[in-house]
């Protein structure tokens, strides 16, 4: 009679590689991976996935795996699935999908995350600048709650991330990716100034056919060859969201995080973890005209758009950090939201290295917990104001600035801490002499 | 018996000017503009002011006083405050001020404010590339709710905003400010990328004997030129907020906003009005070193932090537009969360005109109704992702995108209009052929 | 230009009694008390009120004027206000009125309430057998927030009520109203049970021209004494909220809150003041055939619905006491949701009691802060389940249990406590052997 | 390395019957039931359940099995657990178990549920006199959303409820509850004048050993002859939570639901569902007395304590409907909470059936969804105040009132109903001559 278990329509087996999947996995967008499933509009079905990483990185004691993770390899995604509607007639370019996340979480058995930030010199991260190390911390959950050994005092219901869901790109979306991202690459050092506060490198993350999966293509054929090179890379978030560029949608999904902060500024920001989403799709024909306006100079460019859902952890008291666009160096930015950003996350790493934890483990806090950035104010020239707002709750202590007298200095020590690699490189850290320390 | 009506220490007569008022009103920042009232730590005290053009924008059916309004005269602030302890010791350079918001709203009788957006070539605003005339919509308070003849089919509760709450900073402070924006001021625009993409001029705002109002000090005195002449300006916001660099504090407020959304995008981007403040001080004596880590390369360099307080409007539904950074050229900007957040407005705008409203009756909407602002990532190199989450509930008809097909083009004609004067300048605006009308 | 500022259309000045105002107050329903004032559907206007008492109740250090209070004489509201269409044709008996509450609060100037619970000879309250004696405690405002200097410990901000908004009933509901009341006064005390639990007495407020008011009738008059007679007392709530009984709906207003929990348990339970109502109307032509359905044994017995505002205080975290249909001698009572709710609230003193307050102080809290009554469950006979949530951010201390041992006994002592009268009577107290003491 | 993935310590095989399973379940409390598993305090483990009739109920297209479901085999429960702490000294008498619930859900597999009401004769429920039939509704999830085919139109996010979790009595505390609850069925018809508004019957449900399932006792020795005529049956809830009666706590649970509404009005009025917990507990040493005050006769009559979790589905915009202590009949009574809410959901329920609904869909849907019952006054003799809140955005129209005229009557009809078995009984049902149908 009922209509009620989601069907499965991607398995994962944690116990094998990416490669090795039943349904195998592709970690680069390309109209010519081939679909692993077919749903129908309005069914209810369910993805599993492996975490972004496809295990490389461990429940263990050390940074290391992440020091030398191969970044040419992430993110592994789930997919593609073939959307049709009811009468089997595929979804087409042009048409919008309306993907409604019923259900999300870890893989039973598999219930723990990691944060972390990258070596200065293998990706970085957004403050890469003054935590160049490679750093590590394990989160194993609790139902809803998570916690670290290795960020003592803390312990938050998840604001679950479904991560990526995007649906493959036409080829001359492909091309325009490419194209913009290698233009970057090459010029953007000499010609963005933004370069010169944000040390995350590299600039882009081109094409390239090492660590290239692409599903059930046998590697090393011409076709593999052709399409390995041609093949955007799943970092950063594109156009691709329910905007659909090819017959059949060919959606992808992964890299599920069980709590992720505004920004993710880690890098590796989120809680990484593999795990499931449950969904429904329904196909909007000819949305893509009917409600977006592409801004960019062809049809092409033209972002999603989304709806929130019911549930998610309430938190009704904040603090709230505040940055303004002059950099570290007291240089003033133009309006530039990405500056005063940086600084809002200094302000409350410092401010939070007071109550006792280190500042590694409140750059991996902030880029998991339940923590709000807003663009306050982007037109009082020259300061942009951004701000942090984080949920006091998740601390077991107080952690508001108080009028009746406190000792200076930490008050309580956080111990152990995260989880750190030495830095080998020779590139400058950015230190700042009024800080608390020069962690 | 009772400690209860809170004890009025700066009063405003709305129909004088500001600078015929009993406590003269001030618009630059600077040490030495004298106090005009005093309140003990913990006493209970409200504030009156004037909105931030003084009167000079009209409740009218032109918006040609927002065209010629002229910039050096804002903002019009009441104080500066003179705050001691309970035992009549006055605040110190080097605490913190503690600043509770316990009440605020318009002034009785004056239940009004306006939201416009400023000519190209006098302010601007975020958008002024696409937007480069002066326009102006009226609202019209409700209690709690606004409404605005020129943008019709919208009702909202306040989110109401502080606007301006600041101590004077040092001759230090001051110093280091004005250089730093007299820097970007003249080299900006050929150092600076972003300039390229957020057209809004000019870049800073500097020192100005233009316009100036000093409290009661007599204009014209030797006295008065030096500090016209050092005072900072009031655009944009910096480090002083409860960060304490004078003694006594000397806190200035101003600028109300019956209601504000996330960014202020149209400059003139809330709903101004004049209004007042109750509030409570709490002196932390010697938090800035206590609290607070400069981030900067001076101990000045720091910025305040804040708490959100417990009443706010509730809404469940939303619909969030996202922007990355690759500008409407198309061109690939790094990690830039002001380019992002630039293109998800621009998107909502282009969605919601879709559903019959002007560009400009948006974009004024936008900056004032009770939207969120989100930096959602700042790390998956080179796209900044940014997102503007827009309360459904706001408009009197459903704004979601829906899977059954409805006609093509404007569903409603919201007429009449907000007020728009002609753009009389030559520079080049920026327009999308693929937009749904070259508004 | 502005149709801004609301229109006052009933004003009060607090230094006079409520029976020399310019628009006479009433502390009545009927059907001919004349009309004071008069608005049209979608007029936005102001109504001023006196407190319930009108001003009987002092600020000062004795609860004397509590227990002498004359209840004969409450409420005093503001009206009646005749509503028009916007053609200037009344609101007619069927219709229904649509009335937002667009703002509410305090009167300046004014800015206290008092929360109190009576003697158990006049009027008593939800728990008298356990609090036989007046008590009085009072608030001071600060804004949105209100503290009392008779219970230390607590601040809030308020949840604000906007009291009494009724129309006026037709003769033909005021006889079923006082006939139903007359034998509940007569006949309750011996053929209904829950009278042996619930102490409050009297059982009913029947008509009596002692103490009455009726706008600008004049006392005496042969009209005044047959209206004095017939006219409702304005306890308890009735089928008058937005349903429309006499033509032009007469629109009585009064007994405003600053804050109320759920049940307003201490009978003046509320915080009490004197205030304001921002409102606008509308009329739904027929609405109560339309959407109403009369679960009564007439066509009159219908009750009004509501939708619930956009703003309220925020809270995140509740302790939550919950009781059951077995009363304090043990009696098995049968699905009995106000037996329930009396062991729900007294758990919840005696709990509190533990922290350091009084019973009498969180007897009164808990009428007036933002708490939350529920039937949680009405159907697993024989008991009914009620709870009782209180927000734990109100307090100044953590009221949580813990694991971690504390010492037994209270902590802290919460002085000095509310106001409180001698209790004369003899009726018998209910005292609980296992209470944490006698208080 | 890991303490990740909960401890599973009790296990359910759908496809076993309750007296099936492996580890036995029980449907009585009582203390010699002996347990089947023992988890330490801080543990973090999984309970999995069956639904409350063990399978009785199916997902077919008739309610003859809810008409003939026997009452005396309700609700199987999973456990008893002995608590220990972590140095496996039990729990003992006096100490408060504190359990955190981390996660709940259904069951892989079993993503489906039902709500019914039972025959008056069988059970009843709160409104058996207005719908005296059996009738039954099956919903099924798609994550964490719930819709019906039998109740068009409505699909929400369910307000997931553990349903039973409770500790074991002493025999002294079962003395306590068979006494009292055999007082009120022996002589509550003539004693409680409740009994006279409120049909459902029997008044209490006393032990009886038909039905009895005691774990892993056997059947039929006497032992289980004495036990099973001294356990307490399940229904209702009593003072057993978090209060410790035996060594060792003796924790069991049982009776999940999908979603819940405040009053669980129909009886078997939740989304009835198989499903798990995941938890953990603390022993708080000596707790009743340090933290709670016994409000009856006894030390043992002690009610739980609750603190909220910090996700549910979240809904800004609530209709309320109201009633007060007048009952159909238009009798007047004395501050009954009961007969108030018993009004408000009729209210209620006639309101929506104008929009479309049936009676039968309405009850049962205000009996699961995410509905608010609150006591809004309980203190203006005589009239007790309850009103029923329910969100909005679960219809797939808008239910709110209009003031643009409508056409009366039914607007959409909503089929296919119910289902429904007849009522062969002969007891009189109440009719509202006043409403919109005789349903």
């Amino acid at each position: 009679m009922a209509p009620a278990t989601p069907r499965v329509v991607v398995k994962v087996d944690l116990k094998k590689r990416p490669w090795e999947q039943n349904q195998p996995l592709h970690n680069r967008w390309h109209p010519e991976i081939p679909p692993v499933a077919e749903v129908k509009a309005g069914e209810f079905f369910r993805v599993e996935m492996v975490d972004w990483t496809g295990g490389a990185v461990k429940d263990d004691d050390s940074a290391e795996d992440i020091k030398s993770l191969d970044l040419s390899t992430v993110h592994y995604l789930s997919g593609p699935i073939r959307i049709v509607d009811e009468d089997g007639v595929a979804a087409k370019p042009g048409d919008l999908l309306a993907v409604e996340i019923c259900n999300l979480g870890p893989l039973p058995g598999d219930e723990w995350g990691f944060t972390a930030s990258f070596d200065r010199e293998n990706g970085g991260g957004f403050l890469t600048d003054h935590f160049p190390c490679a750093t590590k911390a394990i989160w194993y959950f609790e139902g809803i709650y998570a916690y670290s050994p290795q960020i003592p005092g803390v312990r938050f219901p998840g604001l679950t991330h479904p991560g990526i869901i995007g649906t493959a790109p036409s080829k001359e979306l492909l091309r325009i990716w490419n194209e913009r991202e290698r233009q970057l690459e090459e010029s953007g050092l000499s010609s963005l100034t933004l370069c010169e506060v944000v040390h995350q490198r590299p600039l882009a993350n081109l094409p390239i056919a090492k660590g290239c999966l692409l599903g059930n293509m046998e590697e090393g054929t011409p076709e593999w060859e052709r399409i390995a090179k041609e093949a955007a890379r799943t970092i950063p978030g594109r156009e691709n969201g329910g905007n659909l560029f090819v017959e059949g949608a060919n959606l992808s999904t992964g890299d599920m995080h069980f709590s992720q902060g505004d920004g993710e500024i880690s890098f590796c920001g989120a809680i990484e973890m593999s795990g499931f989403l449950e969904l429904k799709c329904e196909i909007i024909r000819n949305g893509m005209k009917e409600y977006l306006t592409p801004m960019g100079p062809t049809p092409l460019h033209v972002n999603p758009i989304f709806e929130i859902g019911p549930v998610e952890p309430r938190f009704s008291e904040w603090l709230v950090f505040e940055g303004i666009s002059v950099d570290e160096s007291g240089r003033q930015h133009y309006l530039d939201a990405t500056v005063a950003y940086k600084r809002a996350v200094l302000n409350a790493i410092d401010y939070l290295f007071k109550f006792g934890y280190s500042k590694e483990q409140v750059y991996l806090l902030l880029s998991c917990c339940p923590c709000e950035g807003r663009i306050s104010g982007i037109v009082d020239s020259p300061n942009a104001v951004a701000t942090l707002a984080i949920p006091t709750s998740i601390f077991d202590q107080d952690i508001r600035p108080k009028t009746r007298k406190v000792s200076a200095g930490p008050r309580l020590v956080r111990k152990p801490d995260v989880m750190k690699s030495t830095y080998d490189g020779k590139l400058e850290t950015t230190r700042n002499p009024s800080s608390s320390s020069y962690s």
